[in-house]
């Protein structure tokens, strides 16, 4: 405190303290600044039952947008500062739109963060201990703390699938946020340059402007149409020769976008190779530092290679205590609530429920357990990690682990699976958030409302797929496979796509940026500039 | 090509090449790719004079918009591919503006460089030798190449200066470009989600809160304006505490804005105060991870610590082959020809010459030197970097190198040293445009258009100077200390200084972008998403 107050400027003094703010001044001298300073360290206790959500996703930020922070105290656990408006995010790879134009901080979707009795923590989970409720997480400089929950949501997702391809993760960009989005831009425009320098090789100067897309899904077809435009657009007027040596592969290994109607599908094949788009069926192989090795023994050379294939669980997820699917996602029930192998044999049951008891009956009493399961199972399960997770065991044997539930791509229901698509992880987070505030809501806390909340299981009304295929066309369908509504391609189906998604963007701001920044690229192109 | 050939998709060739774009064909077949190819590598020679320019900076982005592509090829080596427009880098920072926002793409300032006969290599400057009149460079990965000028002008500017002191350049943040701004912002961002993890002990708390400003020019000044402005506004809001918490630490060792007017000084302080920063007199002694150590034993520990005292020269700079003023920039004459100390002695002035006539003498009177100096100092300087800087000799002793100029931060007229400003930079840019142009246009090239040139020196015009101080105010002067025309501090003076940048912004979207991200700042407040 004395070296502070010692750094007050000698103008200060000289004008006396009244030119320094009261506030600052007070900070110095009283002791209230301790108190202020541990606010941030010890959220308030409300009585409220707390909920903690893990991640900052489509699942994550649904729920915290649509929960009362009147009936719940809410705790943000990620590593993210913000959500990430995936389908836009293809369009930053070229500058179309900026990364920031796509990220929507938790504050601007839960103001609530910001009260005292809430909190968003800028760390990982590390850990969840379903006897005690606690999350245990580490800040990225490494501080590790704990935070107990009444109610826990897991929204941690997935990340991208390498398949065990070597060479993938050490050279190949992913695009699943805005970090990345933002590298393979600079990278791009970096080639560019580079294959400007005087003197280059014509072989080194065809790989460099070569780009290797590998994953015809979507955000595949997505990069490539940006791609194309980008080149067809600026990279023409700016380099003619370099537009023309710029060279885009996508390499598929079964259809190229296969959760799409065949007409479409034929649409989007035509129009990204009338764009220049080279689609190649095979597999990876292999990544090096400059070549994609593909299964058949074909070598593609490449300066930049994006790798837009399937996802899989992420560590943390598989270091999960809770029963897991085949494919490692936590395994849920109809009610979203996480699953775990049946309690231990009886022998331990008999202290396991009255420490139960102690800890969360009065609590489960008290905020409105919408899973009141019979007690055998209501018991804290006893972590496992399932030893092969090729045998998913039936889900009948399987029980709810009280307070826990899980969202979006990092879980699944073994008897009902979805795809790992941000309308599914939205309604589950909107789904969650009515079932919670419902069960807060209830006149008596607990059985009645839970009740209610079990008579509503969870339904996913699939509204349809939407992708850009670049040059103003994307492909477009409502309703799911068994029943479609509409299949469109071209350019209507285009403004659809846009216009949906700029209606559905979080933020009135970043709506603003969005369609200046279409409107800017419209009129005056692309930003080419790098550091 | 055969394995390109290979790669064409299946089914293009089930649709016949017809479906495969024409361009995208003969790419792959004909021999014209070579070509093509090679015009990157190989710029047109038109018989036009080549004018080559070192920097993408004020005077180099003013020199390259207002020479007449017509009259000269342009040949522009940077590392940067954009113009930083520096006097809104400061807004960055925190959000007010957007990096991208205030970079200019160099294309956008002089479209001609797209054109086959001129080029923008994005690459280092290495070495100038004015015997054979080339310049080597040297490409991010490694590659080298020389590139043959007619005309060059040297415009790669200054570095932010150390002083020696210890720790500086490990620890301290620059703000210099777009890069360092970021990274200030990600870490101010950065630093306060740290803060807001539980347990920080309290010491901790408040060093991760404190932002440590070293230099009170117009930079500092304006960096401690924006943060209080961020202080006040977004982060009270959002983190009341940890806004209580933020302090901001401006250390200058002489005067605070030294080069305005004493009532503006005096202004600026105080308004700096009242928002909060404290002023600090003193001499940095060293800088470590955590702290800043003044001469006077003072220990400032930081969370950010952002450095912007004055400037000092590039090593490229010091390594050239000519005369240098006493801090190490490129000695040069009224017309900003570059100085080198006089020929060698009679004995070898023989051969030289007439070796001399050979390289230059015809070159030298087909592009119009504006500077054919009498003929023992028209020859090749023998390049030498002075013994000891300390004493520059007498301009009488130096002798003009034939076709090099420097402009802007790292040359200076030993006679009359301009500072390292902007507005210098640019008129010096604008000067040494019109003597080119001039002197291309001159109806017989050389003499008479040089003589013409010769007549008009380079005069400099201070225009006055600006800087925001937070809260909507900014000190302002018109005319220079001699007769000062206008010193104006407070909101007035704002809108002028935000209107003046706006309107000197050099491209369209970059202005409609400003102007975007001051709206949506002020109506949204800044955007703290971080990545």
């Amino acid at each position: 405190m004395r070296r502070i107050l010692a750094s007050l400027p000698a103008l200060a003094r000289q004008r006396g303290p009244s030119t320094t703010p009261a506030w600052l001044l007070r900070q110095y001298a009283s002791p209230q600044k301790a108190a202020t300073a541990t606010a941030d360290q010890m959220p308030l206790r409300t009585g409220r039952p707390r909920l903690v959500i893990l991640g900052s996703g489509w699942a994550a930020a649904r729920l915290a947008h649509d929960i009362d922070p009147k009936l719940y105290d809410i705790t943000m656990i990620t590593p993210r500062n913000h959500m990430v408006f995936t389908p836009l995010l293809a369009s930053t790879t070229v500058g179309t739109l900026e990364p920031r134009s796509v990220a929507v901080h938790m504050h601007d979707i839960q103001p609530a963060l910001s009260s005292p009795s809430n909190a968003l923590y800028i760390a990982e989970a590390e850990a969840v201990d379903p006897t005690s409720r606690t999350v245990t997480c580490r800040s990225a400089d490494g501080v590790s703390f704990a935070v107990s929950y009444d109610k826990l949501a897991i929204c941690t997702g997935s990340q991208g699938s390498t398949f065990g391809i070597p060479g993938v993760l050490e050279h190949a960009h992913f695009l699943r946020d805005v970090k990345q989005a933002e590298s393979i831009r600079q990278r791009l425009i970096e080639n560019l340059a580079k294959a400007g320098i005087p003197g280059r090789p014509l072989d080194e100067w065809q790989r460099l402007l070569h780009v290797v897309i590998v994953g015809g899904g979507p955000t595949g077809v997505e990069v490539a149409g940006e791609l194309t435009d980008f080149i067809a657009n600026e990279l023409r007027k700016l380099y003619p020769e370099r537009a023309r040596g710029m060279r885009v592969t996508l390499v598929e290994a079964r259809e190229l976008l296969g959760s799409f109607d065949a007409s479409l599908r034929e649409y989007a094949a035509r129009k990204l190779i009338r764009q220049g788009v080279v689609l190649r069926k095979g597999v990876v192989h292999e990544v090096t530092e400059r070549e994609v090795v593909l299964k058949d023994g074909t070598v593609l050379p490449y300066g930049l290679c994006i790798w837009s294939t399937g996802v899989g669980p992420t560590p943390f997820t598989l270091s999960l205590p809770f029963a897991k699917t085949a494919v490692g996602r936590i395994a849920v029930d109809k009610f979203m609530r996480v699953l775990a192998p049946p309690p231990p044999p009886p022998s331990q049951q008999q202290e396991q429920p009255s420490g139960q008891a102690a800890t969360s009956q009065g609590k489960g009493a008290s905020n409105g357990s919408p899973s009141p399961s019979p007690s055998p199972d209501a018991g804290p399960s006893v972590p496992s990690i399932l030893a092969d997770e090729s045998d998913t065991p039936p889900t009948s044997r399987l029980g709810p682990v009280p307070h826990v539930y899980a969202l979006g791509d990092c879980c699944a229901n073994p008897d009902a699976p979805l795809p790992a698509l941000a309308q599914v992880a939205e309604q589950q987070g909107r789904y969650l958030a009515r079932v919670l505030n419902d069960a807060a809501k209830g006149p008596v806390y607990g059985e009645t409302s839970s009740a209610a909340a079990l008579a509503q299981e969870f339904r996913y009304r699939h509204l349809g797929s939407m992708a850009t295929v670049g040059g103003h066309s994307a492909v477009l369908e409502l309703g799911d496979a068994q029943r479609r509504q509409l299949s469109l391609a071209g350019f209507l189906s285009w403004v659809a796509w846009r216009s949906a998604y700029l209606t559905r963007l979080g933020s009135i701001p970043k709506r603003l940026a969005v369609a200046f920044d279409w409107t800017v690229t419209l009129l005056f192109g692309r930003d080419l500039s790098r550091w």
